[in-house]
């Protein structure tokens, strides 16, 4: 399969500078393409590697195309966001090869017969969906899905093997889940109900009932492994377009805002809420009962405390020194009071000792 | 479905002060509550809702409702715990609204003719139960768990989508683990067997076997993809009432007291024993072969690299401050040997001009 | 089943010192150990309990026998590493007295018919395998394990339940993959497509394809709900011998060297790479595109921003002490400038009533 570049930018926009007839049929990087492969510039730094290219045709900026000393006999699709061309062709190359899986249930799911299943979907083999659960157009659930009563499915997502959606929940069009997540997960709220002290205290941890379930909008991508846990009252919600990594915890009654992004083996307590277009990185822990303005970045491996409530680049992590040099410095940050102290007793000393003239 | 409160007290504890044959039939926060709502009040500071609510009845302290102004033609039902007494409500009105599951064993399903499931117990699609396993009364297992071999699961208990459970484990009454958990995984144990150094190293790491199991109290939750290792020799024992959150890894032979609560992403190395009523904050780490005392509280994202044998509270966390400010300051931390070594130099020199007076 | 010492060395090696005809059945501890269990010493401060120990054989190391006082009448195997061989042979007994699985595939099993399936293979319950795959000699995929399209184990790997090998990827031999793991989910990886700020971005992440695989070597251990993500143009490749514990997340692109070992619940971001030999500890944080040398420990809850290029021990974390104690600590470190600043001021106090003489 190959395409003429005028067919590229009539389904993904941009323009063609050279030969619109010139066919390319995959995707390769400036410096190994050939003449049917399709490059692009993402990086000014790399420029020179345009000028060398045997790449079909390169994507380019027009700012960077203006920079090119010679550009007779090439072929360039010009478009303000090289990277992002870049991954929608590279998509779409890939849904052409990819093997065509048919409609259908497979002989070996279990399907309820009051759940609602259109029939361009593809439900493999063990799956489960429950009661009065709706599965949308073209969604693909892969071997051993779980979904819950009530739950439904958007159109055009795709759960892969082992996910898990509890009961009572909603993910929107066009979500990507990937192997093991679990979504609607009770809460972890429990009452304490202990009399007496010490080795007398008797009780127990009586269970919060989480009645909530989580609501996910459209165009989120959601990490293997990862959790998300139901709302006790109201619903956990994940706004669209937000991307979520692997091995992630979003407790109940969290509210992710749109377009954020959360690195892997992030965790978030319940009740937070995390503005639009924020940057959660690797494994920060974020408590509960906080919120984060839009535009909040944390970098990886920070704690949150307190709300954040102002746009901007937040940090609490140290990175790893030499062993020995860590604990030395580690031993005085424990003391710090004690260095304080002798500045003050410094201090006080060199005062008395200064005359009057100061 | 709706009940006098006089039901309700003969059931839950309690005094009814007004009306005992008022009925409610679902709870509701005291400010949206209507008149055949139970509202509950665990705060003081929320007493003036009190007053104000259209609640049929609320749950109340009985030093709270002396506080109370007016209270003719309302109803209360006094208890000293009314969150917990709430919650032990709202569970029942649940449990009656959910749709009643047959007990049986699911067409697809595998249970081995050996393994005992009693006749009360739900065993969903696509479950395994291998062989001598024991499966207690009124358990349910959803679609996909596993149940390995001679593994025994106590009365009651619940367990969710696509958890798995090793062979030789032992799952208290009344358990409820959420999707994706895995109880029994071998602990990690590996005895180096390498000679040379550097690049010339040779060998490899020889697999210590786990033959240990997990026991597992009675009334103990776990969360969503958490994974609970089996022992190396003895077992790996989580006590009563023990509440743990998604994600948290617990190593080998690690002993976990009664009535400990563990939030979500913490991680507990291998042989550690921790003590009743302790409470781990998110994502704490805590080393191998450690001990904490009974009523050890550890805050979020805090590390525990030693024995702790005193209750109490502990802490080694920062939280994320202006990137900026901290890069700042932590420069400085790395640097604390030279602050150290300016302030000696000044005592040296404030010592030296300081006349024999003091 | 009991072997005879002479059985033993002939197949782990060593040397007997004592009767080579003497028989054990089983391992035990030193100090409770009787005369048909084999015990080791593998650490010198029990020596006093191999003088006094019932044990029918002890392993233990030249160096360590030539230490006993006493040893006529009882038997040793004489090794370099008793620890190791204690594992092995370990290992061998509890092989012999594991129920024996018929290979074969489960009739509930879905296997493709172009997936090639070797007959000494044990296909479980609900297993699915899909177009191309290869399964290799005496694998065991337990109940609900997932293999994608044309990805290959390696011969005598086990897969425990549920775990999900996405397409393309291989699995070397002997592979021990723990449940819930999830080999070959995508890499995190979206290309900002956004125009206009704070509330007037409009926009979205554009996702890059993650067509690389995951390459896993011969010997590797991986624990329960780990996950390692595919590549994006490469493969993800973990080497021989690596051994991974629970709840680990490895991004794509990255290169784990051979041998090394990484504890629970550390992440490691997308392209980085990790020399042989090394040691992760237990929640260690490694960014994306840094690389770390052979021979590199990082100790737990550690965090790595920047490459190690030098073999050593590297360390970012501190213990938890006592919370009222750390807040005192923390504040003073949020505000070491100051700290600084009054050094400075007192330094150049002291320099002004100093004297020319110094």
């Amino acid at each position: 399969m190959a395409f003429t570049l005028e067919e590229i930018v009539r389904r993904f926009g941009g323009e063609v500078v050279g030969d619109p007839s010139h066919r390319v049929g995959s995707l390769a990087p400036l410096d190994q393409a050939g003449p049917l492969q399709l490059a692009f510039l993402a990086n000014p730094k790399y420029l020179s590697q345009v000028e060398t290219t045997q790449a079909g045709a390169v994507l380019i900026s027009a700012d960077d195309l203006s920079k090119l000393a010679a550009r007779d006999g090439r072929n360039f699709i010009v478009t303000p966001n090289p990277y992002a061309y870049f991954a929608r062709v590279a998509q779409a190359f890939i849904d052409l090869a990819a093997p065509k899986v048919a409609p259908g249930v497979h002989p070996s799911a279990t399907v309820d017969a009051s759940a609602q299943v259109a029939a361009s979907a593809v439900i493999g083999p063990n799956v489960t969906v429950e009661a009065g659960a709706v599965i949308g157009e073209n969604v693909r659930l892969d071997a051993n899905v779980f979904v819950g009563r009530g739950t439904r499915i958007g159109d055009g997502s795709h759960l892969y093997p082992n996910v898990a959606v509890y009961h009572g929940c909603r993910i929107g069009e066009r979500a990507i889940i990937h192997a093991g997540a679990v979504i609607g997960s009770d809460g972890f709220g429990f009452a304490p109900d202990f009399t007496g002290d010490g080795d007398a205290r008797t009780g127990s941890w009586v269970k919060i009932p989480q009645v909530g379930g989580v609501a996910i909008g459209p165009d989120v991508e959601i990490g293997a492994n990862t959790t998300i846990d139901r709302g006790a009252m109201a619903d956990t919600v994940i706004e669209e377009c937000v991307k979520i990594d692997n091995l992630v915890q979003i407790g109940h009654n969290c509210r992710i805002g749109a377009y954020t992004v959360i690195a892997g083996c992030a965790g978030i307590a319940g009740s937070t809420t995390i503005g639009r277009h924020c940057m959660i990185g690797g494994a920060v822990g974020i408590a509960g009962h906080v919120t984060l303005a839009d535009y909040v970045i944390v970098t990886a491996k920070s704690g949150v405390s307190k709300s954040l409530l102002k746009p901007g680049m937040y940090t609490s992590a140290f990175p790893a020194v030499d062993h020995a040099d860590w604990n030395r410095s580690a031993a005085l940050m424990r003391n710090l009071d004690k260095l304080r102290d002798r500045i003050k007793a410094l201090e006080a000393a060199v005062a008395a000792k200064t005359p009057d003239e100061t």
